[in-house]
């Protein structure tokens, strides 16, 4: 038979058991999160009709998506987890229960250009809020506290930066000193952290916009020292536009909200520049990023929108989401030298029979230990001692049992402690009080 | 905009949240009870190389590939987690310890022809522990004990029954009565429960098989009354081929340590027309059926097989697996009406502020509760206590905090008890033991 050489296809993330021991810790603290804030699980199938998948227009979507050579129904990968929320609400708003509160972990399909660090299979871990033709601004609030505190069990407690901003604000404004087009300006200067100040500025004279105006955008945008001051600066503006009016007020009861569900002052700023780029957003948008560690990007972003299945249904469905790329997430904590949970050990107790005669006795034990839940496995292989504690070695064990034939005429067994090296013998009947301890 | 009408593909399973969160508790009960035997985790990517996938040979599989439309190199979505399984250890063997005890829980993709509880996107839950060179048939026994505690957990511990058996018992027989072609005789004895004698009798004749031969068949494989019955009838037979010998010694080997590993006897039938369709398992052959409720057909099955890498690698990486279809599965407890789960009840706790002049005291509660690990959420909408009374209903939590004025003076909360309705008003601090209790 000839030889196929094992390979996977570029772009998509393989981890060997240790890492994904840690990338399932990771994940397991998102979803244990978001069921502690009474989240609820739903699964929806990966691949979508293509209807259903470029109901929002296409665009860059349409290029990257995943297409399915199958049948006479066009069917793709989904791209994301919003899509096929907006499908599952509107097919089954009957039986949910509004304000529906949905989480969803689950791989989506990019085909991006090929490079370092970006994956075109990755796992997105969502959180929404929907609401049933209205939704209080206080979900907003709430929302980012679940990630605060994914973001604190995950040891980044002093680092996260929730940086919020509302579009109805700017939009507003821009309308206020008569720049229409707001989608394009709102795109542009979501890109300036990037592109520079001078940048920006060439590209907003390419939408037709008068200098005075672009110094006024600019003056208006500019980041405060604090967000007291921000909050000063726009109380202080006397604009009279319903937008305006309407996004300064739901980004002050954000910022209020966010402090009231526990989030700690400075790790919220207001800032006026966040705009995201998707037209998908209305009122609130949140980037959240990680201090001193900027450059590897927003760790996890959302917003608010006020109809999320409009492409399904004539009913109005309000939501506030966030979302965490956790794959991308977790290359960058690599890169950045930031996964801070410790190399887990391996809580496994393994059982080694020293050889086939005490075969029999040493299955007995950890038929014992696994009926009281203690994690355990034994080796079952022939072989010398040496071998054998090798393979404790490699999997990384702290703890063996040992068992000999002193240990099996005695009935008890020789604990092996691979932190210390330690051997202690100790009756059988004491084994749980000992390795529990 | 035009309205697309929201629906998904036929073949797919798509659950609400409640069934959902039935299908979830069963998942985490496979999950950890891999965990618990020492099996580590893999998440290896859907989509692989046409080149990998296709590479044991087309034959149905082709026919039932979902192809990705996508770039230069032919890709598809995985239809097991097997040939993942073993470009993976032979693309890792290096770093892998031996032997590999791995899990994997993830949807793979069949264009099966479109049928009631056939699924083209299914969750399969496979473990195998994988040899470098050998692997001791001990392993053989251990790993039904795995799946016998999963079936215990969920509530079937008096119906599993693995009927067991092993290739190499009959190829040797059919080769001692100089019958060849063993694989179409397999196969067709495979069928033999479908199809019945008759048909089975008259597809071994197309065969070439003469009828006093397919007699001698028929007796060899047919079922006693007890596995002691069985072991003494096979242990009678003097049949002088080596791998009768071999298959003979090591089923009855199969048998003794399942017991040994606290799998009770009359949960194990040693039943030699168990043969499994596929070439691919060399020896051990196990398919596991709920007593009473065969017509269901078999909830999980697998083998021994020689060579897991054959296709990738001239090492020889022998292994043995089970593997639950777990979407079929739940389809198929459901329709035999034996999800013995109870509905669970949401055990979040739901915080109710009467009015906002609450929200503040309300949110503080919830807050002091999250950080306590209490799963709880607050009902941040305005409207009549009927509609905040509606929605615990409808999401069918049994407790609820009710906050109104007089609570929010007194820095007490009245709790509800929605299952037999009383409420009782209590001081912030007696709160944890109160609900605790």
């Amino acid at each position: 038979m000839s030889i196929i050489n094992p390979s996977i296809l570029p772009g998509f993330m393989e981890l060997l058991p240790e890492e994904q021991k840690q990338f399932d810790t990771i994940k397991n603290i998102i979803e244990s999160n978001f069921q502690k804030y009474g989240f609820v699980n739903i699964d929806t199938p990966l691949i979508e009709k293509e209807e259903i998948l470029l109901s929002k227009g296409g665009g860059e979507t349409t290029k990257q998506i995943y297409k399915i050579d199958k049948e006479s129904t066009p069917q793709a990968l989904r791209f994301d987890l919003t899509v096929s929320l907006a499908r599952y609400v509107s097919m089954y708003a009957h039986n949910l229960s509004f304000p529906f509160r949905r989480y969803q972990i689950g791989k989506v399909y990019r085909g991006e250009r090929n490079q370092k660090g970006r994956y075109r299979e990755f796992y997105q871990c969502d959180i929404d809020i929907i609401g049933n033709e209205k939704l209080s601004i206080i979900n907003d609030g709430e929302i980012p506290s679940v990630i605060y505190n994914i973001f604190k069990d995950l040891g980044y407690e002093e680092l996260i930066l929730f940086r919020i901003n509302n579009r109805k604000l700017l939009s507003g404004f821009l309308e206020s000193i008569s720049v229409s087009d707001f989608e394009s300006v709102l795109r542009t200067i979501d890109k300036l952290e990037k592109i520079g100040k001078e940048n920006t500025k060439n590209e907003l004279l390419k939408l037709n916009i008068v200098e005075d105006k672009i110094e006024e955008i600019f003056n208006f945008i500019e980041n405060k020292e604090t967000n007291l001051e921000t909050i000063e600066f726009l109380n202080g503006l006397e604009i009279n536009n319903d937008k305006f009016i309407e996004g300064r007020a739901e980004l002050i009861e954000l910022f209020n909200y966010m402090k009231k569900f526990a989030i700690p002052e400075d790790a919220i700023k207001i800032d006026l520049t966040i705009t995201r780029g998707l037209d998908y957003y209305t009122g609130t948008v949140i980037e959240t990023f990680l201090k001193g560690y900027e450059s590897i990007g927003s760790v996890c972003s959302g917003g608010r929108y006020e109809d999320l299945a409009n492409n399904f249904t004539k009913k109005k469905y309000p939501g506030i989401g966030l979302s965490i790329g956790l794959t991308r997430l977790y290359y960058q904590l690599n890169e950045a030298g930031l996964i801070r949970l410790e190399k887990e050990e391996n809580n496994n107790i393994l059982v080694l029979p020293m050889d086939e005669t005490v075969l029999d006795y040493s299955i007995e034990i950890v038929n014992y230990l696994r009926e009281n839940n203690i994690k355990s496995q034994i080796y079952l292989e022939q072989g010398k001692a040496k071998k054998k504690f090798n393979y404790a070695d490699k999997i990384g064990v702290k703890t063996a049992l040992i068992i000999g034939e002193q240990e099996k005429n005695n009935k008890t067994i020789s604990v092996k402690d691979f932190n210390n090296g330690n051997q202690v013998e100790i009756e059988l009947n004491k084994l749980l009080e000992y390795i529990g301890g």
